[in-house]
């Protein structure tokens, strides 16, 4: 993309109601643009990076087995009396009644919705196991919406349901979504660590939640300073192998870490001194299993190899994609602005031109430009007529990783600079080198369509 | 995808409910399933041709230089009273009150939110021109909503905003956007002819629609015949090109073809007798001018070349995207159920084992799996233990192209049946020969990520 060509409205001016740093900089670097308290347009740079992290979710839950589905913003109130919760939601659920007087609501999740597709469609223990996922929009009414996209009224979830015969089935689906989450965040450049947690509305016995340590959370958590150093990396998992997934789990999850909410100080002060830690975390995802919560008052039962009527036992996990991309940023950032994961960087490199209008250099970084795209590459090329400078700090505010600074000085000698956003190192290569170098760092980070 | 292993809920009996033919086959073949009146769930094969469809659109519009953002379901009330629309939209707004008693609305369509995203960021000529679109759902509260996704309440559109400093500018993003769609249709393998019609709610004095052709359209047109003979096609065309994309407009639009609202009886009998013809159609994008309907009342203006404050000419341009699902399906069907077109089919191909269980036809079949993939393909193999009738009639239903067919006794002559849907005709052929003719066939349907 052209800069000249594109629609990236950078503030220079910090906006007054943002108070951490995740909104102040979606907002400088042109990401977001507030339309109501707590609901936001994602400016084009913005839907970039959301897209991506969508991505990367769709990849590892497929990878993992689970299909995807897509339900319905609006629900009928229906489905939610069944169960119990319509009335037990509260204010933060938004309902509405239609021009024919029926209640309908803006799904803050969808247990009911896809224990209803379930049960009208499977009857069968033969067609278990089964998880299917959506990523959909929600809405919580937030009494008071803050952070930015980091406790909005409307966010980007990812949803998934797994439906299995026995308990230990439905423990192998809770442990197979903490592997697949593992690595989605560590695609992402991010550190989520499980913490036990508490289960809240969906109800249930387990639940995880996966934090981000960042002074900025909103959640306290307490945790042995080893946890950090485990990381899941490019461990070869089969998903269908229960011992395999259990040990990560048991791995990831043996070392105390847990949320304010199940801290236990006599567990905690037996954590050697100097590894005992409270910080503060982002919440990034949670699951839960609950066994037949749902599935025995919603009648959603499947007949066993033996002809009997089992309820089936039920978990479900989300991921907050929305919020994902202002955690990213509180974990990646410094005082000039963001510095993207390769992961999901919304360009993945950055073409400054220092003399637009030279014939020179408007020549190499055309060429450059064809070159990262002849790659499968996504440069974003800065070709408008501005000075050096401006044109530096809008690409640190908008943390492009990689960047290509061309000059007719450095031409003469035959070269171009490539400086790395994350250490500002500078290195200077021939063009073509240049272009080698940032296709083999990405060469690791193959992603879907680019918007 | 193996078929053991995904959710492909078919329905041996046609729903009662169903009146046309693509709700027909969008329940039996598992692809949808009504959550509340006009509202619905996309179960996985219906899920997949959703977002082939997303992805050609998003495409196109790229191709063309639109630049994709995402606005909010839920908007204020207040942007929609300062265009005067918020009282004149009707019961068809879904109107929401929050917990806080502001006014809510679901989005129908965004003139208003992409003017005020425009006017806080925008203020020189020298940004223009810019367009955006997004792809998003919205909510038309249908006072009868029929037809499953044709007529939906909640129903999945892309809607797209030019701004220009002038009419001609702004003319040349309708001509550009004809021509996007155009190409649009065809990728999907539908013709859909643009059709002079009324501008209705959105208000502006030129608009087409686009209409395909078919019995169960909602719409009555008229046309001469010589305008089905047009085709794109693969014509290269630079959309920066004004004269370009003009006369691709005109080509496409100078011959009769009105749907009811604007048809002139006059003009119409002036066409040969022969050639005249009316019928139904179904609409499936429509393109607008309306010059500064929204930008003068709203306050959207630049600074032109002279310093002074102008407001931008602007335009609005749809396509049903859920609504494209059935509208292919009208068009593209037998009495065995949906012949997908390559371009959005779910699967490209599917694999049948007449003899599940048989350890050469199994591993036949796994190698002719794991070779499609390995091209990158998708394919849906039947692997579970039924009859061969039964796994035909389920790939003749849900309208897989292709089709290969692997039994004991063919693999004894070293040959498997490669079907197409489309003709019922089949060839013998050795695997590896019908694995590299499904590859040639896809080679320039090539798509994006698969879900």
């Amino acid at each position: 993309m052209r800069l000249s060509r594109y629609f990236l409205p950078v503030l220079k001016e910090t906006p007054s109601e943002a108070q951490i740093v995740s909104h102040r900089y979606m907002l400088r670097a042109g990401m977001i643009k507030q339309s109501a308290a707590g609901i936001y347009s994602w400016l084009p740079l913005g839907f970039k990076v959301l897209k991506k992290i969508e991505g990367i979710v769709h990849e590892e839950q497929m990878r993992a087995g689970h299909i995807p589905v897509l339900m319905p913003t609006m629900q009928s109130a229906d489905l939610w009396r069944e169960s119990g919760r319509y009335d037990a939601y509260g204010e933060e659920m938004l309902r509405i009644t239609d021009r024919h007087e029926r209640d309908l609501l803006f799904t803050p999740t969808a247990e009911e919705l896809i224990t209803d597709i379930f049960r009208s469609h499977v009857s069968s223990y033969k067609d278990l196991p089964l998880t299917m996922y959506q990523i959909q929009w929600k809405f919580r009414d937030e009494i008071r919406p803050r952070f930015g996209v980091m406790r909005g009224r409307e966010f980007y979830m990812k949803d998934g349901y797994n439906f299995d015969l026995t308990k230990e089935d439905a423990l192998h689906a809770y442990n197979r979504h903490l592997v697949s989450y593992l690595r989605t965040y560590e695609r992402m450049g991010l550190q989520a660590i499980p913490m036990r947690a508490d289960s809240g509305p969906i109800g249930g016995d387990d639940t995880h939640e996966f934090l981000v340590l960042a002074d900025t959370g909103e959640s306290e958590v307490f945790y042995d300073s080893a946890v950090t150093d485990i990381r899941l990396g490019q461990r070869n998992i089969d998903y269908d192998d229960h011992d395999q997934c259990r040990a990560v789990m048991e791995e990831f999850t043996a070392l105390y870490a847990r949320t304010d909410e199940t801290h236990d100080a006599t567990l905690f002060d037996q954590i050697p001194a100097e590894r005992q830690r409270s910080a503060r975390g982002i919440e990034v995802g949670q699951i839960f299993y609950f066994g037949t919560k749902y599935s025995e008052p919603m009648g959603a039962t499947v007949q066993g190899p033996d002809g009997k009527s089992i309820p089936v036992h039920m978990g479900s996990h989300g991921i907050g994609v929305s919020r994902l991309v202002g955690a990213i940023i509180e974990a990646s950032h410094d005082d000039k602005g963001i510095i993207w994961p390769e992961g999901v960087t919304p360009f993945h490199c950055g073409i400054v031109n220092l003399k637009q209008g030279d014939e020179e250099a408007d020549a190499a970084c055309d060429k450059i430009y064809a070159a990262l795209t002849a790659v499968g590459l996504d440069p974003l090329y800065d070709d408008r007529k501005e000075r050096a400078g401006g044109k530096f700090a809008t690409m640190d505010l908008i943390g492009l990783p990689w960047r290509i600074t061309v000059g007719p000085r450095g031409l003469k000698n035959g070269v171009v600079e490539l400086t790395s956003r994350r250490t500002g190192e500078s290195v200077e290569l021939p063009p073509e080198d240049a272009v080698k170098r940032i296709a083999e760092i990405y060469a690791e980070h193959a992603s879907g369509r680019g918007f």
